[in-house]
């Protein structure tokens, strides 16, 4: 497929800065664009990496000017940029499949309008599922869910008895929604399991990532608040109570009951005990090992996780720690020396 | 569906105390808890959480009293609150679906009395199923499998060839049993696969978690010892062998051939290398790495894992690392002057 | 089964040392042997070992000569070892099932010669699969993906649109690879899912462990190098461009567009933020956390990631730095009692 550089600008609504002529035959991100493709920069960080780069024309937004390069102007870069993508490769089209033959679904289960659900998804007793949501193949539905409107469940997906999925919500390949809570109590050397009469329940807008899990209450619900996001891989145990609009990276593990606030943020392998209340608005760095309640609006870091600022100076004095050895080591032999002067001067003192 | 607090009381053999006739028509944990809703406070922390609760009663054990709300008192406070969640939310009966037409089963493979098998569950040749084990739907049994009565894989669950799962084990959705051991050697710059000979055994009663991988030996068995718990996001590598009794919480990942003794317990985000043997009644906290041996009865923190006192007295004097920097650079100062005052001294000695 | 040892040693062409008439019953490791057994040791640290080992006999490689135990001498120990034990334990036959009726394919997949498909695998429009390719049971694969020739998709493996898959690749159990990338901008309060218009592509010979997830490129892909191995539990973001025969261990996690060169190697739990540049031959220590690039050759470990020089002079001194507490402690009471010694001198000199 060839476009001029003109067809593009046209394409994206933009203002043309050069040869408009130019034949463009693809588009790709800076690191990757080959001769032929146009390209996007929208910052000044990206600007610098243009030298290097081999795309043949670029997007971009208005103030930043690529040198010795045609260029497109454009108020969102990352939406036109996405339709010029969109054009070289355009969206697989899902076949309007409706309900496969394949599915198992159960004469309980009530679909709306337009609900499609995929070959070998299985969809248990007394499940709903609201209109224009889509059940991707091999997921798998128990008993008594509800699911709202306009959700994707991808491939894979396992949804345990009695849970409760807003709309909009995406659930990606894997994940596993409302398995049993790990609770134990020791009874004669043997752990027993603790009671499994709770579910889950994913507010509107929800996203969870691929092999994501979380644990379904031990007698109400563990919820996750309306559009928060989680990425693969995460844990979220029983009883957790996980505020709206939280970003969740990858990796993270939180124990059981612990709360947080709206707005939280937390980097990639955060760890959080039980029973932790975490406030509004709280950002938690990468690989932190929190331990305590977190108040509204603190920035915590490390291991146990502490305010950044805190760690921040305990860092930079670890990094120094080595060097502060030698230096006490040095005083000790300098008040050595000191001791004998001064012994030596005590005594000529009383000589 | 309402019932007065006297009905309640009766359905868990409880002593009422307070007005019995005030209507219930729920049940759920403090926290949560809404008017008509019966809570329970099994400790005097909870106790103290009652004060805010909205319950319009609660259930606890002997010698613990609540003010101002009415209670019913019982022996085991778990197992009667259970019962009264059960009556109010009564758990989804699985329909005596027998082996669904849809399930796809191998001629050679052997199914024992009362076995269920869910919609398109797979189930290889010469596998063994004991009486009244459940396979949910989705899940895929390799060949060669044996597995015991009264077991449950939720749906999803992956076993590789020649897994042997013992009785009464639950796995829960997406684990998988039994994949190839990460053993390479290098020839000719290129990583060579390890021999892949081995399988899994997992004991009675043995729980696993969504989402979890136990690798298969390399020539024998990676083993999971009776009643071991496991959640979430575990990764045990080939060749290991795991005690029985141990608790594994989320995220744990022990690398080849380590082993454990009985009742070791691991906190979430564990990490252990290869090769290592771990005693019985072993504690190990959060997030620790564990690099060596680790005797019996010990319990060990931090990164590299260490004894708990020794890695409490490093972080105690971490926390305090920049004023221990400011403390040396003060007495630094004070020694300058006393060399400076020692020279003026011996200066005054010497004229 | 029972061979003889001499019948063992003609299996493996080893030498035989020692009496060739004892009866052989099957083949374990050192720690798992029983008397019957045929055992392998091929390092002095093994040999060690056998004292206490139960095997019958033993293979060995030149140069290791165990006391008191017959023993064969081989040139590869792993080869022949592997050969006597699938002559005990014979590997799984897949019956030639060629494809199985349960399969979903749609009518514009193209299949390459003796490609494999068994039960219940779904597979969707315009996929093609290469020759001798096997898709096990419950396997996804969406619109549009390309797998190469003699690649195995284990048991519910998952492949969203567009997926590229090499030749020889192994993917395993529950592995996700072209979810979405967890990127996001806030508008208005709500977090907004950037494009996702890429897709995955996975180079020759990689081999992917269970429950892996490697997500699409924003606008282009996210590549894993020819000959890269990725272990268990692996989370590969957005973007990402891992070079050639990386080895990647369980649990690693890698943030969005980060890139790394040949022949890597991250050792367990690792994690590494967005956007960083890895050289070739880096090593990773286990639960590192890399925060910067790192140049060719180096070995980084620790939280933040440093040289590992430098982080074990650090950590040595974190072990010592409650005596470096106390060292301190008695420097300062030392000095307070110079300065009054020289106090009581400079007053005796001002006398």
């Amino acid at each position: 497929m060839v476009v001029s550089l003109c067809d593009v600008a046209r394409m994206v609504d933009g203002q043309l800065q050069g040869d408009g002529n130019i034949p463009i035959t693809g588009a790709d991100i800076i690191r990757d664009a080959q001769p032929g493709d146009v390209t996007f920069a929208d910052s000044e960080r990206l600007l610098g990496r243009l030298a290097a780069c081999r795309a043949s024309a670029v997007i971009t937004p208005p103030g930043i000017q690529p040198q010795g390069l045609p260029f497109v102007t454009v108020s969102n870069v990352q939406e036109a940029f996405s339709r010029v993508v969109a054009y070289f490769r355009p969206p697989q089209q899902d076949r309007r499949v409706g309900v496969a033959a394949s599915a198992v679904i159960s004469p309980t289960a009530r679909l709306g309008r337009d609900v499609v659900v995929h070959a070998n998804a299985v969809i248990g007793d007394g499940v709903t599922i609201g209109d224009r949501t889509v059940i991707h193949s091999g997921v798998q539905i128990m008993a008594g869910c509800r699911i709202g409107e306009q959700t994707v469940l991808f491939p894979n997906v396992v949804l345990y008895e009695n849970t409760v999925v807003g709309a909009r919500v995406l659930i990606h390949a894997g994940a596993v929604i409302g398995a049993y809570g790990f609770g134990y109590t020791v009874v004669e050397g043997r752990h027993r399991l603790s009671a499994q009469l709770g579910h889950v329940e994913l507010g509107d807008d929800v996203e969870i990532g691929a092999c994501t899990a979380v644990d379904r209450g031990t007698y109400g619900a563990t919820v996750i608040g309306e559009g928060t996001k989680i990425d693969n891989h995460v844990m979220i145990a029983h009883n957790c109570r996980i505020g709206r609009h939280n970003i969740i990276c990858s990796q993270v593990g939180i124990a059981g009951s612990t709360t947080t606030g709206d707005y939280v943020v937390m980097a990639g392998q955060v760890g959080i005990r039980d029973h932790v209340n975490i406030g509004e608005r709280v950002t938690i760095g990468a690989k932190a090992g929190v331990m305590n309640d977190i108040p509204s609006g603190a920035t915590y870091v490390g291991i146990p996780a502490t305010p950044e600022r805190q760690q921040l100076v305990i860092l930079a004095a670890l990094q120094k720690l080595p060097d502060l050895k030698k230096q006490l080591r040095a005083l000790q032999h300098t008040v050595t020396q000191l001791e004998q002067a001064a012994g030596t001067l005590t005594r000529q003192e009383a000589a």
